[in-house]
């Protein structure tokens, strides 16, 4: 750093020290100007805390959107160009009711409705999906190249203005002792810097049309989603009324139990895996159990009612 | 526990070490009852991934939801009626458009519709709150009473008809050296389980179409969520174009500086704050500024082109 420039931060800095320590009052800037100033102010905290927010609402898990941003930087680091996408709460669900639909059989009621909802749950992630994109591309990026670009600019000018002012602040209160040419070169400076921060405010706000703009990407991109899911969900709709209608059309079967096995002590000699083995003769309703229908190969009083159709009873069919 | 029950535990405990350890062969069920017991053991499977799953879709952020359940808790213990919501991301993305929309200024272009916007994407976190609601209501709670009752006893019943069967399987291994009675009579046990296990399964499975009912409510709730959005987003889309066709319709407004303050040297008592005071005259553009208008007070050739209106030349206005 040049000597000039060493003295430069040094006035700086005593002036800085003399306003925060010492209650100098420093030069004030226009009400005008600190307006413009605010509303910047204000504008850089809504992008940057708006941007958060929007993240947050399209991948609302934390630890799937911190996992999702540490893979994507993976990829990147190894040159992939697909990276893979936010897992959808929507995916997750529409999957494991196909999965499970399709163990269950698709020729039962809840099976075959397991995997029309889940596929049409899953076709739900693949519309948020799109707005996903579609929101990072056309409201999060522009919004991120303003705070990077026009407001990280404006910073900048406003940076070196407080610079300047301090530096004139410092000679002002010098005056006489320091050449006046110096002083005036100063706020000379100090006046150029302001110009510059100012227009430079001044156009961010005046095209602030152009965040409207945005905002309306944003609820253009939000309006197909939902218009979207709402067709998705409408044929969806119709498709269960069907099942419904045709399932609750057939006649509901009633629980018919099987026969009794037969069981035979004298043959100790092993019917398949104990003697327990259904015979094949065709099922006989409860009722029908409650009938006399075998011999006793035993002589025993039933304890229960159940017990008339024991399996210790070699049955008659 | 009776000497009969301790017997019958340790009956049931020596048949099962013998089946696992030894590689003994238990008592089969026929297929049709195994099948009922897969399907049985599907739907239970589904019900709670389902469940679970379906929560996530509804609160999707783990920490919230955690948070949410605590809250819930506590206020029950306290007996407070009202719990509070969960935190929908669209309502702190709405509340935090409105909140800088206002500090900005509504007659702003970005401020008016950052408000707009705002109150509509807070209207959306309405409509998902209605849809936790209803999706509680209709989808979770009847499923959750579905594995809370009828799948619990369902459980309860096989895990009887297990116990049975082991204790019939271990009094057949003994045959002769045990009473043919003992065995007839667990073998009738068993069988009068099975049947109890069986009825409960086939009606579970027979009566699925209520399953899908429920699955229905889901989606009409969907439906209507999706529905109601785009109601939503329709009113606000019209209103963003509106305000940006007006906002297109107005004329630019150049940057017009401020005039140069006045600095007197000669007079070191001080101007307001270090003589740095904009004057009241009116507002010259930056072309003015390039025409000769001021007096010099001091001699001396500009550095740069801007020196020329230099405040510390004396305006002649």
């Amino acid at each position: 750093m040049s000597v000039a420039g060493l003295k430069k931060q040094f006035y700086k800095a005593s002036q800085m020290v003399s306003e925060k320590v010492g209650g100098a009052e420093g030069t004030k800037l226009d009400e005008e100007f600190k307006d413009l100033e605010r509303k910047v102010d204000v504008t850089n905290k809504a992008v940057i805390e708006v941007i958060s927010k929007t993240s947050e609402y399209l991948q609302p898990n934390p630890a799937s959107r911190a996992k999702l941003s540490m893979l994507n930087t993976m990829s990147k680091i190894r040159g992939q160009v697909k990276s893979p996408g936010y897992p959808q709460a929507e995916g997750l669900l529409g999957e494991c009711m196909t999965k499970y639909g399709r163990e269950l059989g698709e020729d039962t009621n809840f099976g075959g409705a397991l995997v029309d909802v889940g596929e049409s749950i899953k076709r739900l992630a693949e519309v948020k999906d799109s707005l996903d994109i579609d929101v990072k591309q056309n409201f999060i990026d522009p919004l991120q190249g303003l705070a990077d670009k026009d407001l990280r600019e404006i910073q900048h000018h406003l940076k070196k203005l407080e610079g300047r002012r301090l530096d004139y602040d410092y000679k002002k209160k010098r005056q006489g002792k320091i050449p006046d040419e110096e002083v005036r070169q100063a706020l000379e400076k100090f006046h150029e810097s302001k110009e510059v921060a100012e227009i430079s405010m001044y156009n961010l706000l005046e095209t602030d049309i152009e965040q409207v703009s945005q905002l309306s990407s944003l609820v253009e991109s939000q309006l197909q989603y939902h218009r979207q899911a709402v067709q998705v969900l409408d044929e969806l709709s119709d498709k269960l009324r069907d099942r419904m209608k045709e399932a609750q059309s057939r006649p509901r079967k009633e629980y018919v139990p099987k026969p009794k096995p037969i069981i035979d002590f004298g043959d100790t000699n092993e019917q398949s895996n104990g003697g327990f083995a259904p015979t094949s003769s065709p099922p006989m309703r409860n009722a029908a159990a409650e009938q006399p229908c075998c011999k006793a190969l035993y002589d025993f009083e039933p304890e229960n009612e159940g017990d008339r159709s024991s399996a210790t009873l070699r049955s008659l069919h």
